[in-house]
């Protein structure tokens, strides 16, 4: 089908999902999870098939990974759509409500978004995930999945389909772009004139891609270079416990430390014990001149290093003199995701937290978690590195807009 | 200078932004105010260039006029800097706060967006009034104005710069892209590494070209195809006054009516009285067959008429026959902007308000109250007719952004 087909009628359908109670939404919900965990055969065989061809074109290993499903998998998926129907219902609700001196009432009222595109890799757990978030909040939905994982998400898609339409749901709610075109997905990023907002989900490269060639409103998510600065007034045994976790909980992941800003006057108590710690993890340590004073065995940190988000076992370390350079160091390299300090200096933390430009500013927490389930969200479709909309994790609030109802009794503009 | 120093420089400044306190930032405004009406000669000498040039240019007159400043509209200028300054400020404010279970506090902190880009047309008012807005909110802002009044923008930036350095504010949180090559501002839509966000106001064309280029978050807004729907169950008078009202009070405006839509039961009654007002404004009408039954001289409307954003004594009429068929008739012609419903009855007012997808939908109430001092913002920087981050009138809360500071004591993530 073509794009802008597809466009129309999601656009179509975004009005009538408009008129969906939140219990025939959430109804909607939990028979797409039933049907999911009933057809598990049909996704796996369809899996199968990308996972084969994966093999032949020798996908990385961690690559495959994420691709694999698996009984346990996809009944992870049905339960992430159960979760989500048992999340508030945020539509309709009044945000503010103020009456003006003519009298006309204004009510600000939470809306769908109306048409969102997502756009993202060879991971088929996003199809249903994506799917529930969006669909919950009342919009239509047209993904874009990686090519690699074409098959498993048609039959996603298709037993989702079924079961909506077995809810008198329009199927076309939730559409899949199955062209594997490179230039098919550009052009889907200009299919302004239907889609609402665009989010993005994967690798920095795509991400780019997107921002690049989108006219549609794009959410950034997810690029993390995120630092920890352990402040002269830290408590040594805290900073390491939360270094180390915030490096080694998960590698691969947005939230996760890539690079450690350290003051001069600690250094000697605190660099022992964090070497320690990680070193039971193998963690590659690449610190400046500072550091090396102290661990004689780390790798000189270049540039590069500061500005890398490495998704891996390596830590860049950074030596400060006072709280007001490590403060400059993190905004000249974050990516405005997540920052922290390890502090007992309650005024040195007021300061970091206010001065970092950063979605997420931590005192005495690890960076890990910066998540829409840890924050209490119920649900999570990215985390935000951008200023408007929405900032740090979305859940299903951030998949909302508002519009403004007036009412009155025949009021006119006389200037 | 080159643009990516002013980037640098607007970057830099927003974090030292960040420090000064709401009275600093309303003393500066208030001193800039001060010294705009002090040096209007300077103002209006440059601005005499710019006309000069406009009218050996053959300038159009709207054009001219919207263009040329006086003693008056310097005044006015300034007293919309007291004005903004007067304003409360949001900056600062806790919008939400919760505890985790782990025992993690999250604090959900209203923060500035950072840097602004504002690219419009030969506006000079304009350069005072976003410079107002953004600096209330603790942005950093560079102007991209309309080359047809360079002269005066570059007079006005200076004395404010001039105004907020005696107020030991440095004066690149304002600053004036002065290149008039288009490939500058193309260049500036890119920008991405220092703007956080990219708002276009002015013409259709001005709009797009942003949407198409930028790379940066852009806030689209202001085209406005607004239509008013006249029910079977209307008050005639009230329907009357409110279509002659939203036409008629000012043409070239945004939230102007530019369509009408009217139930085929109560054309007789109502077009007669609607055309009498409107024909002492000598107002074209240009209606499908259903109208012309009732108003023979009425022009035949086109395909065309009904996607018109006129900004003229002109409107273009539509005969339905329920109020669903109006409800789809808007949606499917309309710019999102402002949309009326006139009846009395409430169930079909609701169905409309809810139905119509437009930032602001009125019942018995003229569209032309879609602007930020009529819904009593104090203030406004434009009407959004996007979906994200804002809708409708925007005042000071949407040109702010948020963080989550989170304070702890030791939390580390178990998985």
């Amino acid at each position: 089908m073509n794009l802008k087909e597809m466009g129309r009628k999601a656009s179509e359908v975004k009005l009538i999902l408009q008129k969906l109670t939140e219990s025939e939404r959430n109804q909607a919900l939990l028979k797409a999870a039933d049907r999911l965990a009933e057809r598990k055969k049909e996704i796996l065989t369809a899996n199968e098939k990308d996972m084969e061809a994966a093999r032949e074109h020798n996908m990385k290993q961690g690559l495959q990974d994420r691709l694999r499903l698996s009984e346990d998998r996809i009944e992870a998926m049905a339960e992430g759509l159960r979760q989500i129907a048992a999340l508030p219902d945020y539509i309709g609700e009044v945000m503010e409500e103020l009456e003006r001196p003519n009298g006309m009432k204004i009510a600000k009222v939470r809306v769908p978004v109306g048409v969102i595109g997502i756009i993202y890799e060879a991971r088929p757990n996003v199809t249903a995930d994506a799917f529930g978030l969006c669909f919950k909040t009342g919009n239509a939905v047209i993904l874009k999945g990686g090519s690699d994982a074409l098959e498993s998400n048609k039959a996603i898609v298709k037993v989702i389909r079924e079961a909506l339409e077995e809810c008198k749901v329009w199927g076309d709610v939730l559409q899949l772009i199955t062209d594997t075109d490179r230039k098919v997905t550009v052009e889907f990023m200009k299919l302004k004139e239907y889609v609402d907002l665009l989010i993005p989900r994967g690798s920095a490269g795509l991400i780019r891609s997107v921002v690049e060639n989108s006219t549609i409103p794009v959410i950034e998510t997810g690029t993390g270079n995120c630092h920890v600065y352990v402040d002269k007034d830290a408590d040594p045994e805290m900073a390491a416990k939360i270094v180390c976790n915030a490096k080694t909980q998960r590698i691969g992941v947005c939230n996760a430390c890539e690079s450690l800003v350290v003051h001069r006057d600690i250094r000697e108590v605190f660099l022992p014990i964090l070497k320690d710690r990680l070193d039971s993890h193998k963690v590659e340590l690449r610190g400046d001149e500072g550091v090396r004073e102290i661990l004689p065995d780390c790798v000189p940190a270049t540039e590069e290093d500061y500005g890398m988000e490495y998704l891996d076992y390596i830590l860049s370390l950074k030596t400060v003199d006072t709280v007001e350079e490590a403060i400059a160091h993190i905004n000249r390299y974050n990516t405005k995701h997540s920052e922290c300090i390890v502090t007992k200096n309650a005024e040195t933390a007021e300061r970091f937290l206010n001065e970092v430009d950063a979605a997420c500013v931590y005192w005495n927490v690890s960076t890990r978690f910066t998540d829409g389930f840890e924050f209490g969200f119920g649900a999570e479709i990215g985390i935000s590195t951008q200023k408007i909309h929405a900032r740090g994790p979305m859940g299903l609030k951030e998949l909302t807009s508002y519009k403004y109802l007036i009412r009155g009794n025949g009021q006119v503009r006389q200037s």
